[in-house]
């Protein structure tokens, strides 16, 4: 089975990532007035087509704020790392909706081969699990598990030290966009040697981290076992939640930790850094896959 | 009409804000382990009882992760800027759910007297707007119109330019949680002199606008035609439409803004100021509500 076909237009680089708008400028007392950039924010909406006996049925899935551009790669890690498709090998197009006009780019339908890959609960499961028994951070993390989340293998990935130290600025330069307009949030894949492997920015943070993802799941790439992810902001249980669902043994954060990132880390055996940046790090969890040294890929 | 009802206990600094976590840390070659905090972030959930001709029914409205403490002000903002309630002074009391461990403080339920000041449409607005006619920017704008958001009136509000630059440090003066975990969002109303008037933190940066927000509901103090808000972050379409909901003429954020909070503060005549600090700022709209000077503030 080959990669899902890319519809119409070619998935990355198409849309607008930043506007030019007029400001009002106030530095050291002087005020001026100028053009300046901004990242682009607008709307997204998914939909997903599952084959059935009464033929295919289009299944409206969400409507995300996000930066245009690499849309296709946001729908596919979208939909898998939210549990909407439990497969990745079952989505088997993804294109813009036929039916909107096609200069707007906005609506992006994918399809699934097999309508046992859609998992129709997913839609409102956060109801099912908690209107039993309540919420709590335990009960997010079991949920995980139900949509068939397993803690990461032991397995061989490692990064030196020095490699980690050094993972944000090899991000920093690749986000083309936030020098422009200071206003992108970036995730990257790394591999052992700490080199960066792919990057995207996006206005909405988890929306990075779908992009690499989803990335990932078109070239049929899925699990990412020998990959981490480093993001250029904090770490939360929901981008916790998408690194596991795609493998990855290892997250890396610009900032800090939220308490549940750290008892997902723990629970599911994902290394977690925070703080990190050129003179040291901390980490949280799954500290053995981080090897002494300076690393290959410096 | 006075005040909602709090619940069995009081609404403010109950829950944890902050974690002890063991960490592993790297700094200038040296790694040693220590206790670190880390913010809390725990779910939360959100019912709204609504009378009827057949009693009163309940319904589940969201499950966002928070960080604890302020739950009836983050219910009450969330339940008023989402537009599930349409009308502010119709909440009648917020409380911890009954029915599940109060230990765990995770579940707020909200009240409204009258069925009409519940939108049940608010629930699936977003398919309803967009199915029709794909999604974009102008789309967008145009559904929170829909809500019965109108643009701010010109209105008295005005701030010196040298207190829109103190904002931030003053905003920062408040955020007792980050200081310890550098995790935190924080959202603070500020009054024409440029004086804080309430601070609220959050691992997620819409909760925090949503605290400051139901804390002027349930005082009974909306619309805050005469208070801006002040993010630490990023402004976005979301952050914006909050502080439209709620009337504030004003949105200073530490960092950039969107192309679509750009577009918004435009069309409802709000003034967004972004890349606020100590030294200067940029104004993307509504320039006029900014003076010349220090002033009082300072």
């Amino acid at each position: 089975m080959g990669p899902p076909r890319a519809g119409r237009s070619s998935p990355g680089g198409r849309g607008r990532k930043a506007a030019r708008v007029r400001v009002g400028r106030l530095r050291g007392g002087r005020f001026s007035t100028r053009g300046d950039s901004v990242a682009v924010e607008e709307p997204m909406e998914v939909r997903l087509e599952v084959p059935g006996d009464e033929g295919v049925r289009e299944h409206p899935i969400s409507v995300t704020m996000r930066t245009p551009g690499e849309d296709f790669e946001l729908a596919a890690g979208f939909l898998f790392t939210e549990g909407v498709v439990i497969d990745p090998a079952a989505v088997a197009d993804v294109r813009y909706c036929r039916n909107v006009d096609p200069q707007e780019y906005n609506v992006v339908t994918a399809s699934v081969r097999d309508p046992a890959a859609f998992d129709a609960t997913s839609l409102t499961r956060n109801f099912y699990v908690t209107s039993s028994c309540g919420v709590c951070g335990k009960a997010s993390l079991e949920a995980v598990e139900v949509m068939g989340c397993q803690p990461v293998a032991d397995g061989t990935f490692a990064v030196a030290e020095g490699d980690i130290r050094a993972l944000p600025d090899r991000l920093r330069s690749l986000q083309r966009t936030f020098e422009r307009t200071g206003g992108l949030h970036a995730a990257g894949l790394f591999d052992g040697d700490g080199r960066i492997t792919l990057a995207r920015e996006d206005v909405g943070r988890h929306n990075a981290v779908d992009k690499v993802i989803g990335a990932l799941l078109l070239s049929r790439s899925l699990p990412g076992s020998e990959l981490g992810v480093i993001v250029s902001g904090r770490s939360s249980f929901e981008i916790l939640q998408k690194a596991a669902m795609a493998g990855f043994p290892m997250v890396v954060a610009v900032g800090a930790p939220s308490s549940l990132a750290v008892a997902f880390a723990r629970r599911f055996n994902l290394t977690l850094v925070g703080f990190a940046n050129r003179d040291g790090y901390n980490v949280y969890s799954g500290g053995d896959r981080i090897v002494r040294g300076n690393g290959a890929g410096e």
